[in-house]
């Protein structure tokens, strides 16, 4: 008799999206015809640029002819992208091999898949406010999971202490949900933590492209990195890949445990549970990383950007308390008057119909606080900000 | 300390395509500008059909317009494609909800990952000849195998016993490697078989597009499989999507064990371990489904079967032994006189420059026997075949 993998009974539903779909859709029936301003789900409004798209088609040609056509691509990438990446890299410093570049389908595909590498018995650390998925992958396998909350005091940015027995860490950096993105110092802090106790440091680096201060872009900035890390990114919001896939993971081969090179699992994985990439997605992927292809995917950001400015702009004049907006895509702000991210939710659907994300969906200490994507339409956003401003005025009085 | 995955250590070097390459790429070195005739990995050789690169043309220019562009898919898959592919099945004979179809990125890929939903203390029947990755797949699962040999006896179709203690099974039919294919009346021992004991079944329909003969398409096709199978398909060989990546799998609603619904958390697994599959290879996906696409696949899938009647007749009139090749893209053979695999493998590279891939990569059963693919090029197939012919007539001297 087959089992289940029973650990899929220990997930809690996952409501946070289907809720406020239900919600949403509620409203929308009760007010046929009304503009909603959307700003809760982390996707993008844009198109892709230019040079994907013209890469793309190229791409698509090229299947469509038999001396050009490609069949099964190397599993870990192609290495017309791997070397790409990698040159990409090394452009802010970091030096790495083409065979330490992996192409992947996107962030989230891969830190699911990843956690094929690690022993069952190892214990997640999960900084919280958090991306649930996060949590429910390590649930899936049956693995213990240290929850460290986070908050004001920390500034959403929580430190290692030496008393957390953790095997396997997670950070996001700059942060979905909050915004915050760690320094040099406090990365330098990780890396030494999971270097003195043989951890292993996930580093969702998704948002890296919106950083504008002086902040690494990457952990494999911080020296020692490359004996504890592995570094998930994805071009779903550096360049509107979302509904288009792609991504690429950075696993060194210095990185060992047990004797086993984490690299060459990877590759062991690669070359078993996948046939690779399309090759249709790495031609578009490539051209991101052109020198038009950045300046464009650039502009696009700036967009968002400015998005994010109006936002914050309104918030400001509010006095409303937030993280994140300036080296992120996403604005985390506390829920006025100290309502509920819930009730949070309700007021902002039914008296000014903008939507965002209720913090509570995080995990725990996410209640009270409440997330706006910064990706949506700018005129909704203007719109937004500027009801925003009204309601939190009103507020007030 | 983090542990890795030691089950990763039980996995035997993956050498069987490897090995191929090394010695291909010794003797080429040897032989500068030699042309060599390969028949050896399972990838196609003609360009995508038109109506798929049209639809794949339309998809890219979608993403690159405001108002087409496409963010994240559903993450079981796009409607129009699981109402496309339920269609499909409708025409078979199967009746499936859109629910039912979960869209993934080729069955390589979803092989690999839907073993989680399953215990690692199920045992796993595989029967060999077989493709490596069922086997390794499993190891690093540490999940324990049940190898079930095949041969000659049984026309490489093994069938189900009482005393065969398995809670998983894998069944490829059409066989990768040996093309051999099962009938109803075995097809439903297996279900019977599985349903009696609670097992489940994992079949790989990957090759079901080359079958001729009255023979099941699906094992949706035989009744009480829907309480015990998962069937996993592909575009790659149907519609040469092997470098292009899609793919789809049937999992029933009424699946269930130990009270789990297996549909119901797969649902769980994609939708927090993926984001769903490229809208652009979905669109492309769909095209092969219309009726201009299903026209433009078969006479793609005609020029193999005419390379398999080529190769079939040369081994006839050499007297050699072989299976397959009719309802499936592969051919195999026995090698002559009692070579060895790799023997007959350096034979046919040093002697008349044909690669094939060794029977004893697929398992030790599969030793003296050697595969052709029929995916190669309509030319070097006949040029192979003669060849071939040449040397049986020769050895046979």
């Amino acid at each position: 008799m087959l089992t289940p993998n029973l650990s899929y009974a220990n997930l809690k539903e996952s409501y946070l999206f289907f809720h406020i779909a239900q919600k949403t859709n509620a409203w929308l029936e009760n007010h046929p015809g009304a503009h909603l301003y959307r700003m809760g789900i982390g996707d993008v409004s844009l198109p892709l640029v230019p040079a994907v798209i013209t890469a793309l088609h190229e791409a698509v040609e090229d299947q469509g002819v038999k001396d050009r056509f490609h069949g099964y691509m190397p599993e870990c990438g192609a290495p017309f992208l791997r070397e790409t990446i990698a040159d990409h890299y090394l452009r802010r410093g970091v030096s790495l091999s083409r065979d330490e570049v992996f192409v992947s389908s996107g962030a989230s595909d891969e830190l699911g898949d990843l956690l094929d590498l690690f022993d069952r018995k190892n214990k997640a650390l999960i900084m919280e406010p958090a991306y649930p998925a996060y949590v429910d992958a390590n649930i899936m396998a049956g693995r213990e999971i240290i929850h460290l909350p986070s908050g004001p005091d920390n500034h959403f940015l929580p430190l290692p202490e030496n008393s957390i027995e953790a095997d396997l860490v997670y950070l996001c950096s700059p942060n979905n949900p909050t915004g915050a993105a760690y320094n040099r110092g406090q990365l330098t802090a990780w890396v030494d933590w999971a270097n003195s106790r043989g951890a292993v440091i996930l580093f969702d680096a998704a948002y890296e492209a919106f950083i504008e201060e002086d902040l690494p872009h990457s952990i494999f900035e911080i020296p020692g990195a490359e004996t504890c890390a592995i570094e998930i990114c994805s071009l779903s919001k550096t360049a509107g890949f979302t509904g288009t896939r792609l991504g690429y993971t950075v696993i060194p081969k210095v990185l060992e445990r047990s004797g086993l090179s984490l690299n060459a699992m990877w590759v062991r994985n690669r070359t078993t549970k996948t046939n690779g990439i399309s090759y249709i997605l790495q031609r578009g992927g490539a051209a991101v990383f052109t020198e038009e292809g950045q300046k464009q995917v650039f502009e696009n950001i700036r967009v968002y950007k400015e998005n994010a400015r109006v936002l914050m702009e309104a918030l400001d004049q509010a006095g409303i308390r937030y993280w994140g907006g300036k080296n992120a895509p996403y604005i985390w702000m506390e829920c006025p008057n100290g309502m509920g991210s819930w009730e949070f939710f309700d007021l902002l659907l039914n008296r000014i119909q903008v939507i965002g994300t209720p913090g509570e969906g995080f995990g725990a200490c996410g209640e009270g606080f409440f997330r706006f994507s910064t990706f949506g339409d700018p005129a909704d956003t203007r719109e937004a900000a500027k009801r925003l401003l009204d309601l939190f005025q009103e507020l007030r009085k």
